[in-house]
């Protein structure tokens, strides 16, 4: 019989997803160049040519009953050996492959990470703004999403209301720094005093809460600067990696789950995920993705036009007379919209053909994001749009 | 917190993988080429030189910031129209793109069909002898599975036991064929059959009956014969395909389910299955691979071998003295054991170097499993070890 549970969810259409395609829409009647579409997280550079180059080497030179045989089910060896290496490399851990499992992107690896640590009923705490998409990876695995209100001023986390939050039933807390939607970089002090309030917390619960840590933004950092790496600083902490952003591969679904050495039963965690991907499907990235994305693990496309775009748009926003937080990282902006009610103004932006997303989604009102990802070209071009805009609707 | 459900499934290590890892470790001993490997099923044909390719006119020709984006949702139109005529024209049926859904693999198929027509508490059904991950895939659904003794004469199926076990709670009918592990190819009169029995107890019940069809062999048919298509015998079937065994890309995670466009909700089925994969970080599988796919999707490997080798081995073993049922396709053959406790049976034949899988997973006894994607010189220098093997421990 058809599951009424999921025919339901088929009324809930994306607001993003909807944006997108009215963008798209759009663009075929008015010429998509006339369109300032900031909907999407779609990356807009190439991968490496060093990616290229190394699938095509192995089409080329592999056997191919080995090159696409079943990759075992905890992943390919030689992959999650190169995966852990780089990451002891990069950020001073002491990763084995045994603590990597290669997973189908970001969500997979959330998928299997919150699995793994949580159980139907538990509470799972994450922060305002915060992805959308984790509504139904944290209820896939029965579990109850709490989100944290925001700290508006500096997006990073609001302290006092997250140990409001905080109560026995909650087992795991979600983050996701660099930041979808606010472009904040979680400090060093941010992940200290979170450190800290868990620590406190399971010592007075009695039992483990873990930090999942959703990083596909890592690498995307302005100013010279570095994400400071979340599982250094709480031994309970999943790590969630894609490499979508970093090397432009959000098609491949490639990505993994590292699991620090010091958490508990850190050991068997990967096991564990072998188990989960049984009952749900999962199975693995591709193995030629596996192969390919090992050859180039230390490597990003050129990310710089996302640091260029981020800096066209924070000067143009600010001198406009937006309130709006400097981004750290991703290629997102997240400013206050111009009245309280962000679906309107969204709406009135669209009459402008800027196609911005209103905040409501990602757990805060009133604000807007901007997905920077496009050409420098066309961010020039919609900055007298965004002028006139903000003149003749709000009288800036 | 560490969930303990999935803590406690590690314990039961796969027989069949257990099996395969002996035979690796026993082939660094003494030379692979000495062991008698029939644990796997791994293609041992390379895939067709066209999917190769393929693939390497995509990575050199293609813009890498559109072959490598985002795969919308439900994949790629182009890809999903592709498979949909394939269908069409080799079976007649009259899909459209929005009956395909792709999938990472015959594992993500009946991972997201399975939920689309079950919820937790329901039964389903299956038919020994079966593929023991059937147990995970239906348990990640919350229903239960239901193994129908199995025909051990012809295994077709055993409809007096099928008509026994029906009950109300049964909301999906799981079959495989050509079946992993009997080789059996269900004839036009099984299918007929079996839909006669569901559709009778469709209207008994009064609620669908969805039919969960499992293909991954459906090209592997001997004889010069074919696999009679199990959706044109009955409208609430939802076909799950991969292209592991026909292409020999099991790495690769490709297939899909498709959905018959007379079933109950037919159209809602595929954008269901979107909504899922939302909650287990499904996602589609990697866009070059579906893209790769589509140029190739009327194809298959050199499957010639496997007739060979089940030639070759079903001649041998019934010289031996075997009793066995002679497969009409796939790359397995399951001989009845010579002693009634299968275990015992194959840990002599371990001595000898023959690695043969019991048949107690699959929900038969007394029977053994050989997977003959192998080597055909082996298969040669294999027969008379089993003679020798029979000849010693059995007295045949």
């Amino acid at each position: 019989m058809i599951n009424e549970h999921y025919k339901a969810m088929l009324g809930g259409k994306s607001v993003i997803r909807s944006l997108s395609e009215y963008a798209t829409a759009r663009g075929a009647e008015i010429g998509y160049d006339n369109v300032y579409d900031y909907s999407l997280g779609n990356p807009s550079v190439p991968c490496p040519p060093a990616y290229t180059d190394a699938t095509m080497a192995l089409y080329r030179d592999a056997d191919p009953v080995a090159l696409h045989g079943y990759s075992p089910s905890l992943g390919i060896p030689s992959v999650r050996k190169a995966i852990a290496d780089s990451l002891d490399r990069r950020f001073g851990m002491d990763y084995t492959a045994d603590h990597i499992f290669p997973t189908t992107g970001a969500a997979g690896a959330l998928a299997h990470a919150l699995r793994c640590v949580t159980a139907p009923g538990d509470e799972v705490i994450t922060f305002a703004p915060y992805f959308p998409e984790y509504q139904p990876y944290v209820a896939g695995c029965g579990a109850r999403l709490t989100v944290v209100p925001a700290d508006t001023d500096t997006f990073q986390i609001n302290f006092n209301a997250f140990e409001q939050a905080m109560n026995p039933a909650v087992t795991a807390v979600l983050i996701n720094t660099p930041n979808n939607p606010s472009g904040a970089v979680y400090s060093a002090a941010t992940l200290e005093r979170l450190a800290a309030v868990l620590t406190a917390k399971q010592a007075e619960y009695g039992h483990d809460i873990f930090l999942i840590s959703d990083e596909p933004y890592r690498e995307i950092v302005f100013d010279g600067g570095t994400q400071p790496y979340p599982s250094r600083y709480y031994d309970n902490t999943l790590s969630c990696y894609s490499w979508s952003k970093s090397l432009s591969l959000p098609g491949e679904r490639i990505g993994y789950v590292a699991v620090n050495p010091r958490a508990t039963d850190a050991e068997l965690i990967v096991p564990m995920c072998g188990q989960i991907s049984r009952g749900t499907g999962h199975n693995c990235p591709a193995s030629s993705v596996q192969l390919a994305v090992a050859q180039v693990v230390d490597m990003t496309s050129d990310l710089s036009v996302y640091e260029t775009n981020m800096n066209l748009l924070y000067d143009a926003l600010t001198g406009i007379g937006f309130d709006v937080v400097r981004p750290g990282g991703t290629f997102y902006i997240f400013p206050k919209a111009l009245e309280d009610d962000a679906t309107a103004f969204c709406m009135k932006a669209k009459e402008y053909d800027l196609i911005l997303v209103p905040s409501d989604s990602f757990g805060v009102p009133g604000h807007f994001r901007m997905a920077y990802c496009i050409d420098t070209e066309k961010v020039k071009r919609s900055i007298p749009v965004l002028e006139r805009f903000a003149h003749e609707v709000y009288g800036l």
